[in-house]
């Protein structure tokens, strides 16, 4: 890791034991680390001492802009600092990695990607949940929920299990649309909440039920929506 | 580790800076490792000294069902082995890992799931592929391409973005759903093999040519295939 260079990382879902070899060398290396809010206790500890620590978490007000981030990492960068932009999951997965690369680029600032385990895969397999499975699904398809523009009926024609990042606020919606595209109301949905950590909870419920079970039981943001049949494992970690 | 548990563990795409913490610590407490042909020597070289390798690689002929690798770590964990069940990416996306954990379970035997780093999103990362973009996509749907009872018209309206794991043998049949489908015969594809591995190669090609292009420029697997318009990055990885 070099002066002057901005790695963008993924920290995995939270469990810091998912962190990458890679990961954990980025840590113990950079002058500052720029992460988001979610990023753990468990995770910043690592970081070595001395090292500065940056919260541009983007929950709530006053949390900075995309704009904001990308240009803290090119000054910091040009300041000549060693930049560690930390993101839960992966960067790439829904995680906004490619516009700080695109804007990097742009303001030839050298910089790496390392790759992260997605809470939609890594994080539902403490909850016993396999994305995929032979006698299951041949497809599995993720999604955005925050997004007004995306387009839920060809979304429910793509894959039998449907995994939802960031749908917490919209399932309502989401759900009726997919239903109106053809999918069951009684098909099975899981909404894991702090996946691979040990506040993690696990909704069980079906498309057609999981916004008044929401409602009644409200769920604190992050959270992965798996909807569709999938073939429970018995004994999930934890 | 305890001794007779299993551990089903993913090593991500290739580069061994991409294993997790977990499985690092499995690795060096594990009595015996169970590995597909996949995983490299960089990989394999971190387990203690001591530990016996296992090949059951799926590749080619001669090797182990998966019937008979179920049975084999049941066996090793009766025998009070800690077990590590290695496998490239990770274990519950097209990985077979759930169905390794139900016939534990049916047998008694005790297992965790390790979390690896999917090729499908981490290895597109080495080669500069973003598999969403917020300017591109608000889905992306992942496929295996082995199964001939796959659904290409489903998934061909599911998402702009589609990758496909062990999709090489049948690529030309898989082009022409998906054309047939409503998919444009101009959309790029690249197909990524060895993906993080010092080995790896990137063909740049599009839906309605990368079959030729395959033909003409054979590539060895592993490999992943990435369809749909996405925003490369500049500076890739390597």
């Amino acid at each position: 890791m070099q002066p002057g260079h901005v790695w963008l990382c993924g920290a995995g879902p939270g469990d810091a034991g998912l962190l990458t070899m890679q990961a954990v060398s980025a840590l113990q290396q950079a002058d500052i680390v720029v992460h988001d809010a979610l990023i753990g206790a468990d995770v910043l500890a690592l970081v070595r001492p001395g090292a500065q620590l940056h919260d541009v978490g983007k929950r709530g007000g006053g949390s900075a802009s995309q704009e904001q981030i990308s240009q803290l990492l090119i000054k910091l960068a040009r300041a000549g600092k060693r930049v560690l932009r930390l993101k839960g999951g992966d960067p790439l997965m829904f995680g906004r990695g490619g516009e700080e690369a695109g804007m990097l680029t742009q303001s030839s600032i050298p910089y790496r990607i390392i790759p992260g385990i997605s809470a939609g895969i890594g994080g539902l397999a403490y909850a016993g949940i396999p994305v995929t499975h032979r006698d299951v699904n041949q497809a599995v398809i993720f999604a955005t929920g925050h997004d007004a523009a995306t387009d839920w009926a060809a979304i429910a024609q793509g894959a039998p299990v449907i995994v939802i990042y960031m749908g917490l606020k919209r399932i309502g919606v989401i759900a009726a649309a997919l239903m109106a595209a053809g999918r069951d109301a009684d098909e099975p949905v899981a909404v894991v909440s702090n996946a691979s950590l040990p506040g993690q909870k696990v909704l069980e419920s079906s498309l057609g039920q999981v916004a008044q079970d929401l409602a009644a039981n409200p769920v604190a943001p992050p959270a992965i929506i798996c909807i569709g049949t999938s073939k429970r494992l018995d004994r999930p970690n934890g």
